[in-house]
């Protein structure tokens, strides 16, 4: 039940989980699929990992994640998690920045969509019915701590399909969030 | 939904409840209740305050809260928090430590009982069904981040009623955990 986290790298002793997600585990999730059918091609880098660790699934524990996703852009578009709601709709999930720049894509079923600037002690909560993603806009690793009940579950399928309702795309040496016009 | 932490300190930038804890606050908690009451008199000095930041008490929420538990004794018995089991004891918890060095006191309803070292870094859960304290067994402030779901509640009267089943107890310049005769 002790385990370490390095505050400063996110990095952790234990871990029960690794996801790690390629170019080509993102198929369907970048507006410029062109885009990202060549960098596939060119190596199919890896996007974000994601190191988990957990306890119990079961109902009222929680989990936590330590996410490390890297910079870059598919077409102009940043680099990315999936995003997703939770199956369990009405459960919240918090957010720690430990390192670089991102923010946090929020948007609910009642059309309401925000984001959170993520920058070393941002502290985000993701409400209850949120669907959320983390995009890296700056030019070293996006770092976060995530903790979450175990139970939550995620929901990807609605936003494969359609995505978020908005983009974040590169603009000079920062970034603009647009509609997407696929929404 | 949008908070900052400070990483090295603990020091919240929003803070929606305050708890604070001074000796008096503390009558039935610690053994030595002769020493409690001197302590009283010479000031009633603060044991521990609790920064909780919360966007809602529903279910399915998360909550979380940063300790500052101040460095000190009361008859050799080393300042502690009150400790307590979850109102839905189904409900587990996670401490991140961020300064001092402390002990996370578990333990439940079956006799389990069980105690982690904490120093900046660690991170703990602790699982459904068991009561946690945390210890000062340093000579600065022992600081924790912890995180719950918002609708775990306190319960505080079984605790008060009978303690842990360990006390920690000063020993030299350390530390020793020992059966609490009164449990």
């Amino acid at each position: 039940m002790l385990n370490e986290i390095d505050l400063e790298t996110g990095k952790l002793r234990d871990i029960k989980n690794i996801v790690v997600r390629r170019a080509s585990d993102m198929r369907g999730f970048f507006s410029n699929s062109e885009a990202l059918e060549k960098l596939i091609e060119s190596g199919d880098p890896i996007i974000y990992e994601v190191f988990e660790w957990k306890y119990s699934s079961s109902p009222g524990n929680l989990s936590y994640a330590v996410t490390v996703l890297r910079s870059g852009d598919v077409g102009g578009e940043f680099y990315m998690t999936k995003g997703h709601y939770h199956e369990k709709e009405e459960m919240g999930e918090l957010y720690i920045c430990l390192r670089g720049r991102g923010l946090l894509l929020m948007q609910n079923r009642e059309g309401d969509v925000k984001w959170s600037e993520m920058k070393r002690g941002n502290i985000a909560y993701v409400p209850p019915g949120y669907a959320h993603r983390s995009i890296n806009v700056g030019d070293e690793e996006f770092i976060f701590l995530a903790v979450y009940p175990s139970d939550a579950g995620h929901n990807y399928g609605d936003i494969k399909e359609k995505g978020f309702r908005k983009l974040v795309m590169k603009k000079g040496d920062g970034y603009e969030v647009v509609d997407n016009e696929k929404y």
